[in-house]
């Protein structure tokens, strides 16, 4: 595991310890690219098929991604017992090569999980933690709490910590002021922001400059114009399915060419929408068989597509030119 | 443990079996009366403090109580790891005289995970599940969705299943129609609503009256209305702290002594919203402790409450007379 | 038009003038009892149908309505021209024996229309203007603002104002902080609530016991649950349906026979649900029409009831035992 | 007034009557740029005061709008009587060079009326009629019911109609579905979105390429993002401030050069979000007072800024380097 190539800079196993006084500039790891967030395959019976995982990986590794998100939504994290989270992690560690960041999802409902959790990622491979608003009390969860909740994770984490927001999911937001304020720790590298709000994202971007926070757009309808306001890459489902074209959009951001980026996302968008509002996660994997991955069923309650809302999916990638 | 104390029927063994043919009539689970949701007592360094949990229970053990709710909302059972959690339930049982009944949260995010869960309440001495509607995916929960999950669960429980619908903490409400449907089953019991809407409570009650589903409040804030409408009882945070005037408010809603009934519940209305949507679990631990019982700290990321907060959680119990 | 049979004292023209001052106790405007908020007959080409109007109110003369209001949401106000709006005022208010009060929904967006509109009413001849809350600015539309919003209308407005939060229309709730410091205005008479939000209503009348402010409930749904937290009536739709049910609830609830109440409520929750939430005002109207009222067709945007739309509306009054 | 020069295509006319056979393309309405959506001043006793309007519009002469939206939501349009909607379009267009366009903001909550004030419009000048989604009665605002509204406009409607989704204000979306629809009515000319959802932004734009239909950004806070994913324009009321540097974003967008639009479009977040959803019109028309606009007071019942108010809005414009 080639470390010095996921880290720019050597610092990071100092880092990592006595956080409380910050021996210097933030450790470069640089999220910049394409990510997805892994589905995670199960067998018939419900089970998780590792084999399935890796087999999905291997085709995954000719694409220029940046790197791997496990457990994020996509991932039916939620649906996952500890151990098998941790398990995902290390088998996907073990499958990818060195330059290939990954990064675990550890958010749990109380703090103290969420540390053991991310600690228990870091030591399986993680080479980041992505850490999800903890949401059933929302009415408590202030601002204020969720600052407190975010810096003790960063100051026991071992690896850097990523936040994220998917109001979609949890019913909340990480506010705008937590955000600004944990941008300023040195063991927090970004945020995955999935709400899509394209101001907020462009107003993280404006007032992190400093700290050199990243930000990734959470979805691939909103990839282009977050690149437009700063952001510098992208945890999207949809790369999961057409991970070649989300890279190559992500490249054309990069190298301003605007109008072909357009074009592209443009097309992008309906098979986007198919397979995260509106068919959520069992659509995702079916369209994955399509394009020679496997996709396979869900944990219940998340139910199959039935064989019309099968045939709207398919006729949305079709209709756009992907089928 | 009294086992025919708790069911009026002694057909329960056999039900729990073969559910898929119902042998007649359901189960006669009588939830009707007041059930505290358990506070979780934890110690100063955060662990599960079951010396104080069982403190508690000596104390509640004078009051007329029908039951309790073990790890409700009010539990923070979001916090707690799966063995504590049973551990938790098992406390409670021993401590328990026979003729109250234990309502158990076995609610999880997958339909899997909360069978096993309720299976191992059940088997922890649990009388009922108390399921909480699964959330993440609320894009995805729809009416169909949520039914399969409930039935899958009612099929596989050996004791009764209580629906929990908490859009507050949720984001998502059981639909009306699921409702509907699963109060035909025969291991499904009741539902504890803890939204308040009071049409759809009096709808659950109009639209089930051949199936004796039963009714819980799921808050001392609309008791006396759940009952004008035909709700049997309640589940009350508030009962933590103030259960002799909520049992008092139970027995003048029977026995139809709706003038005192009013007085009474009109007096507890600002009580109950501060230690509930105002100051949450904080605020219900901290009023405890003025009422002989152990509250202390909550699981972060649930904050504790400053000294202002303190006083106007006081005032508004004394204000209303309770102080 | 007998005034003093409206107003229990004589007091109102002295309190009238120079509100600034208030000379002594709140005008005894009473209104306890069930109010229809009026549809508005149009004819087939859109135009208001005054004398369908005045046939329809000849029909509600036998029963005990405490009054009528006219242009509460059901009213289709926000279609109306301010000369239509007046003139169905002036219509209604010679139509009515003198014993039923008129209230008149005066609420308009700014302080000032609001205010002149008011006036015309009083001088067109209501006892009582209902004011809704302006919504179009909501992110502005602070508690302080609305309270500084009728407090200026009630010191302009000749007759006793009454509140009226309707947050499924206006897309915002009157803040109970809001309400409280209004309730003590002299010319501030009470509220018409219709969110539904029954621990709302218990404290509304629990903090405003002193000033003798009255709680309407804003919907027939609520009623049984709303009298028992102590509400003095209802405006309800659905009373332009089924006058004589409703009236009769009122009556069962006033003599504490909630057991009689309960049933008859429940009854009455589907087609109250069918003719508001459900189908609309298209609904209602529809309804009306077989029970002996003109109910006619709505202004667009507002669309008709399609045959199988009115099929199960039809179904839900005849499966409740109306039809 | 050079009519030519505001419509491309002079077919205008002829395509104003008989819409129900359109004869040929869509009439060549060109909405390429930046409209200033027109605070409306008022003198300090409440009045509109025209002359004010006047000198602010000799004041935006030199730069290059587009043209200007009349009675948009910062024009206070729900707060104008509907003579005083129509004169001050009369001013505005007496006062406008002919090469800029004039859309004046018509919407109604019932269709009759909107129709009556779109025609009223056009023949005090309009070029075009921007119609605001009616809301009263949301929950019957289906995207059916409000088809139906919008065509019946457009059929109507002497002018071209613009579509106009605040969400914000209204609290309903106008569906994408019926934008898509509304998108083939030849009369129909483009949106005006103010949602800020830029997925959904995009996803108009790519089903209605055919349809030459013109997508204008609701706000200046995703002007940059609406141009990178194919919108034509903005109509923003920070333009009533910082009009010069919007008319630059707008070129800079125009040319490509997105590394310098992005660094604009950045320091112009804070400012539009201080003058809309921070603190409304009132901070507006506080704002324009220090660029050398009138401003004044608004109408009740929205508030002046405090003091602290006053200050915190001076700061977001400082920090940022525009005071």
């Amino acid at each position: 595991m080639a470390l010095s190539t996921r880290l720019a800079s050597p610092l990071r196993p100092v880092l990592c310890r006595g956080l409380s006084t910050p021996p210097g500039p933030r450790p470069a790891l640089d999220l910049a690219g394409i990510f997805p967030p892994l589905a995670t395959p199960f067998s018939p019976a419900g089970e998780v098929d590792y084999a399935r995982l890796e087999g999905n990986l291997r085709r995954y590794a000719s694409l220029p991604f940046r790197g791997f998100v496990v457990q994020g939504s996509s991932g039916e994290y939620p649906y996952l017992a500890p151990r098998e989270r941790l398990e995902v992690v290390s088998r996907v560690r073990r499958a990818l090569p060195g330059d290939r960041l990954l990064l675990a999802g550890s958010g749990c409902e109380s703090t103290r999980a969420t540390i053991e959790m991310t600690v228990s990622m870091a030591q399986a491979g993680a080479d980041a933690a992505l850490v999800v608003t903890p949401c059933y009390y929302r009415g408590a969860m202030s601002g204020t709490a969720l600052e407190r909740h975010y810096a003790e994770v960063a100051e026991a984490s071992p690896i850097p910590v990523v936040l994220y927001s998917v109001p979609a999911n949890t019913g909340l937001e990480l506010p705008l002021e937590a955000v600004l304020a944990l941008a300023q720790h040195p063991n927090v590298a970004g945020i995955k922001d999935s709400g899509g709000d394209i101001t907020r994202l462009g107003l993280i971007v404006h007032k992190t400059r400093r700290e050199g926070f990243q930000v990734l757009a959470g979805s691939a309808g909103f990839l282009l114009a977050s690149y437009a306001v700063g952001a510098v890459g992208g945890v999207c489902a949809l790369a999961n399915v057409l991970g070649a074209p989300l890279c190559q959009l992500e490249r054309l951001c990069r190298e301003g060419r605007w109008q072909e980026a357009r074009d592209l996302q443009l097309r992008l968008l309906e098979p986007n929408a198919a397979v995260t509002r509106r068919f959520g996660i069992p659509g995702l994997k079916k369209a994955m068989e399509w394009f020679g991955y496997y996709g396979g069923p869900c944990r219940a309650p998340l139910a199959p597509l039935s064989p019309a809302q099968e045939e709207e999916l398919r006729e949305t990638f079709s209709a756009n030119g992907w089928l």
